[in-house]
């Protein structure tokens, strides 16, 4: 076995485990569908009532006109790029080194819709006004996303947020959020998700991160921007025949944990806090602003990996399943909080942080 | 009320219906669900036992090395002509004027991928060998949707298709398979499917069609073929987190369905004659080659929705929901057996087919 399988292992068997929601099993299926008529008809290739009521309402929860559900955000930011793009006639976009199109997405922004991008910022550390404005040459969109996952979820402050639309506007560029995590950051920035997608001319947000659903995600703006997004929602072939079982999933699973986002918010300062009490571990950011950080180590990835197999045996509780090496030397995981933390008895957390401790080497 | 929803009421609330296999509901993902485990783990972008075993199984049924599941068929048929294009370095491909990339698809094979389509025999007929000899441009592929889908479900004969494939072969030149239909057309060719995907070197089969999955499609060939289009299926948004809810389903009524199809074709033999024993009335073809085919009349279409409401009405069986107008003054609609055909009783269908004769103009 692998040491990574090794560590996997110690994860999924342990009693508890401090991030997520659980298993990504048919269970998620089967408890959205369990309340759901066999008569409810299937929408059809965009149309029909599910896929409508819900997009109307994601609309009305973004404070925008109209919404499209997609199958993916890759496919949904993808389309919503080229069609600023095709409306300033200039197949250039501006957004951070570490951006879901730039590393996660097999350049489909550029193979397929021949797109460049113009990288912002430096890796380590989220977009300001001031790399905005130092721009030198013209794009016809600025993504940000919010939080800045690859970087533990990190945040500009909101007037930054405030002064790069205005910017903007100014100057015609469109501003497009990436918000995957958007609910997730709306507790830390203490606005609601139509004051803070008013800034932006079109919004993506996923469906199956702090939300839990299956897949899927919206994309929300105008209706004319709504209208051209089915076009190439079509020519991507995400234009199913049926979407209704990420719909009736993500409509089940936002009505359970949308209200939850703050307490996701609250729990991952909390756990942030008790790996920064740990010496040679930190976590980034060192106040999480979302439900999500990295948590850091700074020795190499398979001393980690063993030591942190132990602790989730001998304490019952799981920390992650992988380790990813950044440099040579060190190693992070990532942690989302979500349902399971809170159902976890604090004095099993402490013993676990106290396990931990113990191990680590200094 | 509009005259065709006039006719789709009448259609939907008729006590039973000729084709298909009956609303497309929730039931149908609850059903296929039924016997899963809660634990059933999910998919992880395109990795994990349900749709790797569900691609081997697909694989061996087409006698191909490997198969990738996609979200859809548009999807999946982009890409493989992407793949072949690339590979020859020329954007260029043939198919039938009225293939389903040529008219369903808000052009994304040339809006997406800049692949050129050079269109072989005339819109009233299938492709033959002539089409195909007579091509006086180089192309990358060739693509043959079995049956033809717009054009009633007409098919070449097979030693068509062997001779089709070896030119293909001869001039190196790609065959690619649009089976959306393609378990459909095996009773005819009485042909395993193995058999015929053999003619081609890339196969797609959809997974609601006869088999009546929610969505879903399957993309079969060679390993690195299959590699090649799991990178161009990350770039057009289709690998998504979890797909299962199309797996599992397509996978439970493959299994169910599978066996019928010779059992459609029959039955839509017999449907089609009864269709033709009335005057005024005809299907294409005459005699159906798969489980489906068109109905036409040469009136015009409102005075025709009206006759068939009525029909509907009175005899409790709906022959159809819509009309398509073809050329002014006639139109037709489309019929594809399924399993509710055959739970109808049999003097329902006669005296169905007694008031129609009755109330079609001459």
């Amino acid at each position: 076995m692998e040491k990574s399988d090794f560590l996997k292992e110690s994860f999924e068997t342990a009693q508890f485990q401090l991030g997520g929601h659980g298993k990504r099993d048919a269970a998620i299926l089967k408890e959205a569908f369990g309340q759901v008529e066999d008569a409810m008809p299937s929408d059809h290739y965009g149309n029909g009532e599910v896929i409508e009521d819900f997009q109307l309402k994601i609309a009305k929860l973004l404070g925008k006109e109209a919404a499209v559900f997609f199958p993916s955000g890759t496919m949904a930011q993808q389309i919503a790029l080229r069609i600023w793009c095709d409306e300033k006639k200039l197949k250039k976009v501006a957004y951070h080194p570490l951006s879901h199109l730039e590393i996660h997405e097999e350049d489909g922004l550029k193979e397929l819709h021949h797109i460049d991008s113009v990288l912002l910022a430096d890796k380590g550390r989220v977009i300001e006004i001031e790399d905005i404005t130092a721009l030198n040459e013209e794009v016809a969109c600025i993504l940000l996303e919010l939080p800045q996952r690859e970087i533990g979820g990190q945040l500009p402050n909101y007037e930054t947020l405030v002064e790069i639309s205005n910017w903007c506007r100014e100057k015609g560029v469109k501003l497009h959020l990436d918000g995957a995590r958007l609910f997730e950051v709306l507790p830390y920035y203490e606005k609601s998700a139509a004051e803070v997608a008013g800034l932006f001319d079109s919004v993506y947000i996923s469906l199956y991160k702090g939300i839990g659903g299956i897949a899927g995600a919206v994309l929300a703006g105008s209706p004319g921007f709504a209208e051209q997004s089915k076009v190439w929602k079509r020519r991507h072939g995400g234009d199913l025949i049926s979407l209704y079982p990420y719909i009736v999933s993500a409509d089940y699973y936002l009505d359970k944990r949308l209200d939850k986002m703050e307490q996701y918010f609250r729990e991952a300062k909390e756990l942030a806090a008790s790996f920064n009490a740990c010496e040679e571990v930190s976590t980034l950011p060192l106040v999480p602003v979302s439900n999500m950080f990295h948590v850091y180590f700074q020795q190499p990835k398979e001393q980690i990996a063993r030591v942190l197999a132990e602790v989730q045996k001998q304490s019952g509780v799981g920390f992650t399943s992988y380790l990813k090496e950044e440099t040579e030397g060190n190693c992070y995981f990532e942690v989302s909080m979500g349902d399971l933390y809170t159902a976890i008895p604090k004095e099993k957390i402490a013993y676990a942080f106290q396990v931990l401790a113990q191990k680590i080497p200094s």
